[in-house]
């Protein structure tokens, strides 16, 4: 008889049960979501027959095949098997992991030995069992060249040798070094593997980052009411704003679609169908006879300005990000030349988009079914094209009118040879398929933040976000797109503009702004609607800049204080360490982000148009501090400091609805504080 | 360049995502559970990109490789893409499914039809779309020798080209018989199947089914004053048991060990070490000189009675479970033969069980790592040599101390060759524990059930049962075991024995009853000890059953009422399809079980010193009824009859504390009823 066990089968048990192990994307198919420096939680239910003691490691290992093992713990609520471990990884590329379950005869032994020897039961034979496993972690220590700890396990051995009384002798063999030295030597039996599963670690950019958004064509564009025609901006007259970028602080540069643009059906200013001639129509309508997606739209210049342009923006620490919207329109090269990549109708016409009873007959969508080949290698073309030219982020225009499977197998491709490009998903839909996307390989996605403005929803969705989610979706906060002016700003006033930046920039590590949020720009195209009045999508719009500094309607100056803090703090530059503490008032939402010693607490407000008090009750342990301990807190906004306990007392106004508080421990000063001294005031 | 998509990692994103399908166990590496006719749900979360329309099915294989295809509809709550079917799988044996996901072009152009045709937009292009879907869907039907769904897809095409107006023509091509032709036979298109997972269809008993345990050396025997030694009861002087336990309507005699008993450290009465020569020991201290897990205690019998044991109770339309305790007393022929299968102490004797400072010297535990081929093969041995007996039920005795990997192999080589062998696991131990146990093959489980009796705690532990763990945990509800004298019988009196016994035969598919229940014994072994006194486990305890019956001290009449009703409602024969309805009171328990027409309602009290009244609110869907209906209800206990509606008045006495409550839909009379006609009473 040949003992098999199923094994093969796919993830059973084995000796020690390992189950339950986290995190784990679609049974490993695909990896989950790390990044350099990110602290990654990993879980498992390990657990085992009997009363023997039961322990576990993780085994991580790196894109060069070199394993690292670390210890695993119980985990709370206790009595459920579950066992966790922190780690970080440093390296960027793809990482495995498992988890091991093993029979831990050392933790068996001090269990049983704690309750014999004071009761005088077996003394002799728990003498010589524990003699034998020191011996055996001696002998480990010593072939792991740990020499201190080889000296202390044969010493603690020696001491269950010696005359001294029994109870004593247990005192040296349980002593912290000696228990410390068994936890890394001890004998690690039945040694019991879960699947290999993957994680990849991406670069910091994908979990951390600011992000800024402007169309190239308005930078510098200037009227010509004589003949009643537009100059366009080019990459070239958009220096300025990659200046006024740089000095908010932001760290990615986003751009829509820098292609030509298609002439039938193009759209006229708000979505009309009645263009003028001057109106440039939307950058998403790709594609004329000027060329398609590997095309620059001569009016924003040339591949030589384009790169002048990615220079530019590099030589301020900043990278460009280019969007990527695979659809055509009507002129589009590809309509032509490639009919079979669109669908088409029973009278051998092309299928325009449509909704009905709406038509967008302005954009022809693809089928990724009628030749497969084709437009998987075309797409892949592209990328590659661009990232030649120096982007390594794609914005993905819609990805969820498109086949997962496809991004799967493009996103794949990408990283196999190039792991440090980002592709952002620009899905606004139902949660499967949002979540399949992150899954499939999207390094981030839009998300629900622009619509949860209460503090219950807020809290609701990033305890999602940051808990059940983390792994395979990275969120990215934009306060506001070209097709998306919240309900919330448009009738919140400056204040509005503050709270969603604030709630952005420190809820979540990647947050962005498509330019003119700063300018408190808020007029909708009409009562009700979500869509800018005069949109920008369909028409040029210059700003005035210069006026709006000075006459101080520009809120540059807080997102360059944000910006700094967010880069100041590691705290606020990961996803999964957010803890929200409880306030009273349902306006008033509280909460932490803890790395290491750096901690950052956020009170804001969410009503934009009171003032509202609150007592707050901190979690002290997500602290990282006592219930009775007393500590100063720094208003990173403000400049004020604040003396506080565990039950705190704050007031939010239409003028200051946040703080920004920096937690300062004895002997650590806060970057900003001017000084360590007692805090001048208390609130 | 090869388009390859990354399906050989494990279950990725198909053309049509398909995710999240249950019952899956541990990524399909072990089968969910179901039996024959059981109604199983199976779910998946189907999705896709863009506006088309998406559809689901479920592909069932069956033992012999047929396979059958079943629809799947959109699942509540809506707008989550869940999709779901109630399967029912007949032929016991292993089966496997796939959920498939699909384009359907036809549910496409339905939705475009209603809106675009009465609009007047593109009329003759959706004429032309839905012609070509319904030449399609007439072919295959056509093939399919389905001639009525043909024509009816033949006239429904001409319609389309009739003269009729254009809205009348659409009326008869969405005719409702047409459409379910479609459902049949429309393309269903870029079909997209989950990976292959497996489900083992155990036969019925599996999940319904009601138990009797009692001590055969208990039954017949006898205390001789004179010589003051016991005779012991047999498998023959066990009949009026055995004939007892079926005319209370019992399914399965589970009998203790009947091996022979190990004198070495034999436990007196009352767990005591100081037997007394007449003691008979405890039937799981296993095996002495005259044999040991494959031998038959001489006080009992041999194997001669045994076989016709086993034919009795076969002849009553029962069956035999018998105890698999897989330990030894040190006299058990195993620890001269095999002390390899032991563990060893340092100073070279066998290990006794221990739990410090508790030593448990009557017992040696098994060391399944250090002879494993041996010990596998001998346990194989012994379940086939009491297969060969008849045996085909094994009461596994705390499997939770053996290795779960040992389980899995052993269980399944069992399956292997004799499929309708069923075990259950005395685990009364942790959840990952008892989950792992189900998952590795126990078809059934002991449960806490014995410690729930308030109503939140029976409401929270039910849902889960019968939701979350349904697949892999089947509970057997025991009302007591010889181990075991809930809390709840000492203090409770005979309403206490009523309310345990009615939750248990009604909440769980599964229950079971320990001889002396029937009886109201209820002697604990001291204050706040849940064993008995006196424990059978430790002496002969031969009953006075005949004069309990005389003077009413006896609850065998309930306990035929309780299996009798069992038989008679297939409601009560199913695990899944328990809900809970709505009393204020929180002592009031109310619960309903629904299987196609027959839905039984329970109502109990959970306070066995009281009576208690209250208002109930029934979901009326979960009854397969309207919010205004009014309906008849039955008692199958007191054989009254009610006329009830959403909202009804129940009181619950201590001598009348449960209603077992089933529906009398018009047309249809409840069995037990006396008539149709209008219920004479209402409360």
């Amino acid at each position: 008889m040949t003992v098999t066990t199923s094994s093969a089968a796919g993830t059973p048990f084995g000796r020690i049960p390992v189950t339950k192990v986290s995190p784990v994307i679609e049974g490993g198919a695909y990896p989950a979501k790390a990044a350099v420096g990110e602290a990654i939680p990993i879980r498992a239910t390990v657990f085992r027959e009997g009363h023997d003691a039961v322990n576990a490691h993780v085994v991580l290992t790196d894109p060069s095949g070199a394993e690292r093992v670390e210890p695993m713990a119980p985990s709370t609520p206790l009595g459920f098997d579950w066992w966790a471990a922190e780690v970080t990884l440093e390296t960027e590329g793809a990482w495995t992991f498992r988890v091991e379950g093993w029979d831990d005869p050392w933790a068996t032994w001090v269990h049983n030995a704690e309750i014999k020897i004071p009761a005088g039961i077996d003394v002799a034979l728990v003498g010589t069992e524990g003699k034998a496993l020191l011996e055996a972690g001696a002998r480990a220590a010593t072939e792991a060249d740990d020499d201190e700890a080889a000296t202390q396990l044969q010493d603690a051995r020696a001491a269950l040798d010696s005359d001294q009384q029994v109870e004593d002798r247990l005192e040296v063999v349980l002593a912290e070094d000696v228990r410390a030295a068994m936890a890394t030597h001890g004998p690690r039996l039945l040694l019991s593997p879960s699947p290999e599963y993957p994680v990849f670690v991406d670069r910091r950019t994908a979990v951390f980052g600011s992000w800024y958004e402007f169309f190239p064509r308005s930078q510098g564009a200037s009227y010509d009411p004589e003949t009643q025609t537009w100059v366009s901006g080019t990459f070239d007259s958009s220096y300025e704003r990659v200046e006024a970028a740089a000095a908010m602080g932001f760290d990615v540069i986003y751009l829509p679609p820098i292609h030509p643009i298609g002439t039938a059906f193009r759209k006229g200013p708000n979505n009309t169908l009645t263009p003028g001639p001057a109106d440039p129509g939307s950058p998403w309508a790709i594609g004329n006879v000027e060329g398609g997606h590997d095309a620059i739209h001569p009016d924003l210049g040339d591949f030589d300005s384009f790169d002048r342009f990615v220079a530019k923006v590099k030589s301020h620490g900043m990278e460009v990000a280019l969007d990527f919207a695979l659809q055509a329109s009507p002129d589009h090269p590809w309509v032509s030349d490639h009919p079979e990549w669109f669908s088409a109708r029973p009278d051998g016409s092309i299928a325009y988009a449509e909704n009905p009873p709406k038509k967008y007959q302005d954009i022809f969508p693809i089928n990724f079914d009628r030749d497969k080949e084709g437009i998987y290698a075309e797409s892949l073309r592209l990328l590659k094209l661009w990232m030649s030219h120096g982007v390594r982020i794609f914005r993905v225009d819609n990805p969820h009118t498109k086949p997962v499977d496809f991004w799967a197998w493009l996103l794949a491709e990408v990283r196999r040879t190039d792991p440090d490009v980002l592709f952002l998903a620009e899905a606004f839909t139902k949660p499967a398929m949002m979540h399949a996307l992150g899954k499939a390989g999207f390094q981030q996605g839009y998300t629900y933040f622009t619509w949860r403005n209460e503090k219950w929803e807020l809290e609701e969705y990033l305890t999602e976000l940051t808990g059940e989610s983390d792994s395979f979706f990275r969120p990215n906060f934009f306060v506001n797109t070209p097709d998306i002016l919240p309900m919330y700003l448009q009738t919140g006033g400056r204040t509005a503009f503050t709270i969603r930046a604030v709630l952005a920039a420190t809820l979540a590590p990647t947050w962005g702004v498509y330019s003119g949020f700063e300018l408190f720009e808020n007029a909708p195209l009409g009562q009700g609607r979500e869509e800018y009045l005069d949109s920008e999508k369909f028409q040029y719009r210059p700003r005035d800049w210069s006026g709006a500094e000075a006459s101080g309607q520009n809120l540059n100056l807080l997102l360059g204080t944000l910006n700094a803090i967010r880069r100041e703090h590691p705290a606020l530059q990961q996803l999964r360490n957010l803890h929200f503490h409880h306030a009273p008032n349902a306006d008033v939402v509280v909460f932490s982000k803890r790395a290491g010693d750096d901690v950052v607490l956020v009170v804001v407000s969410v009503d934009p148009l009171n003032t509202h008090e609150s007592e707050i009750v901190l979690d002290m342990a997500a602290l990282g501090l006592g219930t009775a301990d007393v500590f100063l807190v720094h208003d990173e906004l403000t400049g004020q400091t604040f003396r506080w306990g565990q039950r705190a007392f704050v007031r939010l106004t239409v003028d200051d609805p946040a703080h920004i508080l920096t937690l300062v421990r004895p002997g650590r000063r806060s970057s900003g504080q001017p000084s360590a001294a007692p805090a001048p005031e208390e609130q």
